[in-house]
């Protein structure tokens, strides 16, 4: 099983949504957000899904996931049940020099933050970066997925 | 929506065994169980469910309740994830007087308890009770399902 690395990056402007291929809707929330258990509610466009992550085991390789598709309208349903802090945002799908790069534009208490990541396959691989690619902010821990549901973007005082 | 009451009783003997018309195995877990919304993981016999449960409503008379059939294979492996404490027993149905009486006998850490419960229509409603049954122990919070996971049976002092 392979390493994933990721990077993640401010974005500097919208030029992001003409250059994308695809986009999707997304909102979810976590009905359990323990560490080593979680328990996801995502529903990406029409589609609905239930996804339960166990501990991350041989230093972080592997990780037991269970994922269903479930109704939208159970989505909807086991979304009320959620911890405080949904996250809510659209995807762009950007290809750019070889790689696809995900953007996120947040909305909620996270509007004004774009977000953009990209996947490599190992620490050596470069990734030739598009313009609208602003400062790096990978291992920054203000924009990981579970701090911006505690502390959302709207009430960061300094935004740099 | 009808209000359910339950009754619970201790059990006197194994005579149930004899009496009881079905039985199934049952192994259950939580991978979340605070207030207002659990994620049950329920092994009975060869069929493995997950259920999730909100908040009680209206109080106590609606609960929203998503349950979906999973694999056993899924069921085993999201109840290694679970909390500590699994539930380990086999429901005993015995027909008695027009009711049915679930008889639940414990295995793991909860052995050597046995416990009868039969739900009437309404609280006026009364119940013939069979041999087997013991002292009442309706409302007893030491016998709530939820109270056998954390203090289970074997830690009691006195088991009276």
């Amino acid at each position: 099983m392979a390493t994933e690395i990721e990077r993640k990056f401010l974005v500097r402007d919208d030029s992001y949504k003409k250059l994308a291929f695809a986009h999707s809707h997304i909102q979810q929330g976590y009905i359990c957000s323990e560490r080593g258990r979680t328990v996801r509610v995502r529903i990406r466009d029409e589609r609905a899904y239930l996804t339960i992550k166990g501990p991350s085991l041989d230093g972080g390789l592997s990780r037991y996931e269970f994922e269903k598709e479930i109704t939208l309208e159970e989505g909807h349903q086991l979304m009320l049940l959620c911890e405080p802090g949904l996250v809510d945002k659209t995807r762009w799908l950007v290809r750019h020099g070889g790689h696809v790069f995900e953007v996120d534009e947040f909305y909620g208490d996270n509007t004004g933050l774009v977000m953009a990541e990209v996947e490599l396959s190992s620490i050596d691989e470069s990734a030739e970066l598009p313009d609208f690619i602003g400062v790096e902010v990978t291992g920054d821990r203000r924009y990981y997925n579970s701090q911006l549901r505690q502390h959302p973007y709207c009430k960061w005082g300094d935004k740099s």
